[in-house]
C-alpha cells in the first residue's frame, strides 16, 4: 500500500538493521485518520470472507482492529497477555515468546467469545517472527472457529512469520512488507497491488 | 447515560459486591457500534475544550480512546505498562498500583508525544480507586501540557478515585456511575443528564 510505505519512509525510525519504530503514528501515538485508511484497505481485501469477528492481541493491535471492525460491522476480541482476576475461568490459551520483551507469556481469550460458527479475521500491527500470530491461530483452532485470514499493517519480510503462516495455507495480507533495512534506507517488497 | 446503564443492567456480570464484569461488550469482546455511541457522548461533553490529544492507558482504554478521537479529530497516545526495548529513552513515568492485578507497575509515555501546548483529554474504561488515572495526570503534568478533562465509561462511585480527581478541580465525566452493587442488582447514581 503506497500511502503506508510513504509514511513509513517519512516517519519511521530505524533503530537497527532489524528494528524500525513506528510509534509516532501506529503503536504509541496513533494517527487515527491515517489508520482508518489502512482499516479500509483491510476491508477491501477481506470483504468477501463473511467475517463475523476480528481477533487481535493487546495492546498495539487494538487500534487497527477497532477501526477495521467499523467497516466489517463486527465485534473485536482482543487476547489478553496477563492474568487478571476478572477473566473467566474457561479460556483458550497459547504460549507466545516475545523477542521484543525477551520472555514467554500466556495469551488467552474467554471461551465465550469464540464459537465454532465464527469466521475470524486476525489483525495486528506487526508480523515479524510470527509468534503472536501463531498463538492467535492456535487459540482460534481450539475454539473450532474458522480462520478467514490474517492482516498485518507491517510485515518484516526478512523474518520467519510470513513464511510460516503462508505455508499453513492462510490468506495473509500485509499492507507493507519490509524486505530489508539497509543503513538508513527501508527497502520494501514490491507487490502488484 | 441511559443507553449505557441499560446495557450494563442487561449484560454485566456481577462478580462480587465490588466487581462487575463488562467484558462481553467493553473490555475483552468489544461492541464497536455501541462504544461509538459512548465516544460521541464524550465528544458532546468535552467538545468546547479544544482538545488536541487523547491520552489513555493500555490495554482496555484504547478502544474508547480511538473511537472518541474520530469525533475530536486528534491523535491518541496510550501509556505503556511494560518496559519495551522499542520505547524511547526519554519518557514521562509514574507508578501505579493495580488492585485487579495486585502489583505496582510503571506506566510511561514517550516525552515526544506530550507537549506544553497540548490540551489533553484522559479517557479510560473504568474509574475505581483512580490509581491509573492519577498516574496519567502525573504524566501529563510532568510534560507541562494542560489537562482539559477526564472521561470514564464506568465509575465505581463507591470507591475513592472519583472523589480524589474531582477534588483536584478537573472536569470528570463518567457515563455511568455505580453507586452500589446490592446482591444481584446494580444501583446507579442518578444525575441530571
Amino acid at each position: 500500500m503506497k500511502l503506508l510505505k510513504e509514511r513509513i519512509r517519512e516517519d519511521a525510525k530505524i533503530v537497527s538493521q532489524e528494528v524500525v519504530k513506528v510509534d509516532s503514528f501506529i503503536n504509541h501515538q496513533i494517527d487515527v485518520d491515517f489508520l482508518e485508511q489502512l482499516a479500509e484497505e483491510f476491508y477491501r481485501r477481506f470483504k468477501d470472507k463473511k467475517i463475523t469477528k476480528i481477533l487481535t492481541i493487546e495492546a498495539s493491535g487494538i487500534a487497527i482492529a477497532i477501526l477495521a471492525a467499523q467497516y466489517f460491522k463486527v465485534p473485536v476480541v482482543f487476547a489478553k497477555k496477563t492474568v487478571s482476576r476478572n477473566l473467566d475461568k474457561e479460556t483458550y490459551r497459547s504460549k507466545v515468546y516475545s523477542f521484543t520483551k525477551q520472555k514467554e507469556y500466556d495469551i488467552q481469550v474467554s471461551a465465550r467469545y469464540l464459537n465454532p460458527e465464527d469466521h475470524i479475521l486476525i489483525l495486528d500491527d506487526f508480523l515479524a517472527n510470527g509468534k503472536a500470530a501463531l498463538g492467535l491461530v492456535d487459540i482460534v483452532e481450539q475454539s473450532g472457529a474458522q480462520i478467514s485470514g490474517l492482516g498485518f499493517v507491517i510485515e518484516k519480510g526478512f523474518q520467519e512469520g510470513g513464511k510460516a503462516l503462508r505455508k499453513m495455507g492462510f490468506q495473509i495480507e500485509s499492507l507493507a512488507i519490509i524486505k530489508e533495512i539497509k543503513g538508513q534506507e527501508i527497502i520494501f517488497e514490491e507487490k502488484v497491488e
